[in-house]
């Protein structure tokens, strides 16, 4: 018997009453302190794409990490707050030991098919195949659950502080082992850009996602044709400010379909 | 005796209890249904801002539209769902008969200074003095609370659904009459762009707002010192899918200095 994917294994949530289930943290995703961020998001996510309440797909997920998950099991309640005729907005909170780790809240939507156009092209990239993957042992593990090929602005050579005046990356990313994309997986790939503030700066100081928001362009016929095949992503920041930056990341299939746009604002230290 | 600003009119609140705030909506801001979204937003903000639990600036603000607001009055109820020692996240809902119309969360944060840089510098543009002030005379009203200048991608010169591909617009922008800058109004600033499939188009389809984000990258200071000159605002849509596009802002001082980005979903007719 295959051994179930470390992505449907962290989205596997029992079922506890209605709007609520639990679930765990994992160690395969685990990040410096606390779980990756985008494998909560897909959490939280999952939960509402489980209600069998649900209206659609989603349009709108933002995620607000109010404290580091501890390891170890948690609570998600979910509840559709507002159901219109092809529309439902959604409160979503992550508890641990009664206390919200997580508040989010979801948009979804049933669509169809109206005058559709991409204006965001895809940046040129060389095809996957020929740029180099990302070594990720020793690092945190959730590196460990994608492939990922920086194209442009990978991790600095060296941290040696100098500033680049720069935060803009390129890559290929697919889940590994490849997998085919589904919105949660969408939503957890919407994070895998590193900390612009540490692209600009070659500086790992401390930081930590406090918002994020992901806008689900593509409807789920779209996403589902994507397949297993990497995605490509860039993002960069606006601004650094008094403790709090912004990074936007875009996300298109490897067929150029604009899939998703991502933002977040991340604290950091010094 | 002044008349109030049409602003602070907007952003009066009564509290009713703790965490529970009693508003109405204005003509003076309505859209073609129902109140600016712009306006709602700030309203929101402001009860976060009033409440006596708060710690701290918004850092970020998500507004989702669940339902057009009904000409009358309102709920607010605020709850600080999570407090750190130097951050704090709140979820904000606002009622109309029993019924959440707007489902938002905040996170609000003590700042301090930090290595800090712009990377999105303001585009060239002409002083506002030098370009023509939009006339708002037999358009929706809120555009009236606005002395809004186009430098470019104003609206459509004739709405001949000719497709230019392009989305962007720069502008000016200030309250009409002039008032001093704080995170409530530059909320509901984070909202003037008109659609940009309109833009886009040249074509006026149904649309409405479902979500929006709002990220405060200046502190209180940097704020207070944009006083009421005119600011600066891009925007410009990703894409336009099966019914949904984004738009993504961002608002500079006259001085140059980035204070917000913002992005938002909105659904369209065919």
């Amino acid at each position: 018997m295959a051994a179930e994917h470390p992505l449907d294994a962290a989205l596997a949530l029992a079922p506890v009453a209605p709007g609520r289930w639990r679930g765990a943290t994992s160690p395969l995703w685990a990040n410096m302190v606390g779980p990756f961020g985008g494998i909560t998001a897909a959490q939280a996510l999952a939960a509402v794409l489980r209600d069998e309440r649900r209206l659609g797909d989603p349009v709108a997920l933002t995620v607000n990490f109010c404290a580091p998950l501890a390891a170890g099991e948690f609570e998600i309640r979910t509840e559709p707050v507002r159901t219109n005729r092809s529309t439902q907005h959604w409160t979503v909170a992550v508890l641990q030991d009664g206390q919200t780790a997580l508040a989010a809240t979801a948009m979804t939507a049933t669509r169809r098919p109206t005058w559709s156009a991409d204006e965001a092209a895809p940046p040129a990239a060389p095809p996957p195949q020929h740029v180099a993957r990302l070594r990720a042992d020793g690092a945190v593990a959730w590196l460990a659950r994608y492939d990922l090929r920086f194209v442009a602005g990978g991790f600095p050579a060296h941290w040696d502080g100098a500033d680049s005046g720069d935060s803009r990356t390129l890559l290929w990313v697919r889940d590994e082992p490849p997998r085919p994309l589904d919105f949660a997986a969408l939503a957890a790939m919407a994070d895998v850009f590193y900390p612009r503030l540490w692209r600009r700066r070659a500086r790992r100081v401390p930081i930590g996602t406090v918002s994020m928001t992901v806008y689900f362009l593509a409807e789920g016929d779209t996403v589902a044709r994507a397949g297993s095949a990497p995605l490509l992503g860039e993002a960069h920041a606006h601004a650094y400010r008094a403790g709090y930056f912004d990074q936007s990341a875009r996300l298109w299939s490897a067929s150029g379909e604009l899939l998703a746009t991502s933002h977040q604002v991340v604290y950091y230290k010094e």
